[in-house]
């Protein structure tokens, strides 16, 4: 427990709550399209739902790295149709800035807190898929207190390829067991697992809304297992 | 002025004093060696002197990227000859120790107060050629509120090359002439300048101790001189 001197967060799901962000904005946008705002949770869930199919991609060395603004922008394009709307007949302008709702995405109420507190001791940073200006633009948005934004981008490499946990702790100057990932997700954790990282589960049974079946509970041999993030803090005595 | 949506800064002399902060460990360390702690000034600018030479063999392609933490170290090793003192004597956990003085260096009285307050409207972050371990530390030692750690290590690229200011502008999203080099030293506003970034100045009279002779006053065409960073932030109004 003493020996982790830096805790890496996975973001999305984990820290802010990216369906009812997106949802937010998108019925926003849909009524502008004179569409109903009530299929808001569902252009959210379609448009997140391109997400590891368009990083796979770039994992599989099909396409060299581009950051996920640029994916997210272009999963979009894809999602409009779905909800009957022309691409082509939306201006560019306005589908930039839609595209920003990853951008100001709303920590879970324990979240800010959490990293706080955290940070008192250790050091704090997110270890996300989402590029650097995203982060630092959701952490303005939100209050996120980090101490360097790292993450896919920096380590040029999506996560879970191995990549993307070693090159963060190399970026850190610390070794793997030195580093305690921290997600929701047990893909994420089983993936920091292997790479020698620590790992801690927090679950979110909202992040996919009230029917969630995923990720409710922790599914491996993880270090830590916490009921949110300031329970995180607790057991670390900070 | 109210296109700059953020200001990166140069660390080393403009926002803390690395002078003294290596000095005083230096001293510490040049007692335990039997040598005298009047040595101190001299030994912090004796290493700091190696600091261009060996970023210039990387800048050249002549040695591939390696982050300044290292470079340091090897400084160190070159650098403790000068002052008698055989490096192979010294045990190497006491030199990596003493390497990190980098690490804890003081900010300059104004410099937290002044970034606190840009970044009450803009985004900042370091452009320093020091890495993101390095930034860190120091920004948890002194209190420096970043939003991310930019600089030489993103960027894989040592300044005043033009990728250290056209990357940082890129993952910042932001068109160069958007982005604000802050920065003591006339040559990397320069740098800067050249590569479409606005610019601002401080004069950092006493970087180099009593007998400073270089970067006294602005020598460019800046878009904006301020007596400290206190100063720089009464001019953009917040």
């Amino acid at each position: 427990m003493n020996d982790v001197k830096a805790f890496v967060f996975d973001v999305f799901g984990t820290l802010v709550d990216w369906r009812s962000g997106v949802a937010r904005d998108a019925a926003h946008f849909l009524q502008g399209q004179g569409r109903g705002a009530h299929e808001a949770d569902a252009f959210a869930d379609a448009w997140r739902g391109l997400y590891q199919p368009a990083m796979e991609k770039i994992r599989k060395g099909e396409r060299p790295f581009v950051k996920l603004d640029v994916l997210h922008r272009e999963n979009l394009e894809q999602v409009l149709p779905v909800f009957g709307i022309d691409t082509r007949r939306v201006p560019a302008p306005e589908l930039d800035e839609l595209n920003l709702a990853w951008h100001r995405l709303d920590p879970w109420p324990d979240t800010v807190e959490g990293l706080t507190r955290l940070k008192s001791r250790y050091i704090i940073a997110p270890l996300s898929n989402g590029n650097i200006r995203l982060m630092i633009d959701m952490a303005k948005h939100g209050g996120l207190p980090w101490d360097a934004i790292l993450g896919a981008e920096v380590a040029q490499a999506y996560k879970p390829m191995p990549d993307a946990y070693l090159r963060t702790a190399q970026v850190l100057a610390l070794a793997p067991d030195s580093v305690c990932m921290v997600a929701a997700h047990n893909s994420d954790l089983a993936a920091a697992q292997k790479c020698g990282l620590r790992t801690a589960f927090i679950a979110r049974p909202h992040e996919h809304g009230p029917a969630q079946t995923i990720d409710l509970k922790p599914e491996g041999k993880w270090d830590w297992v916490a009921t949110d993030l300031a329970d995180l803090a607790k057991q670390f005595g900070v």
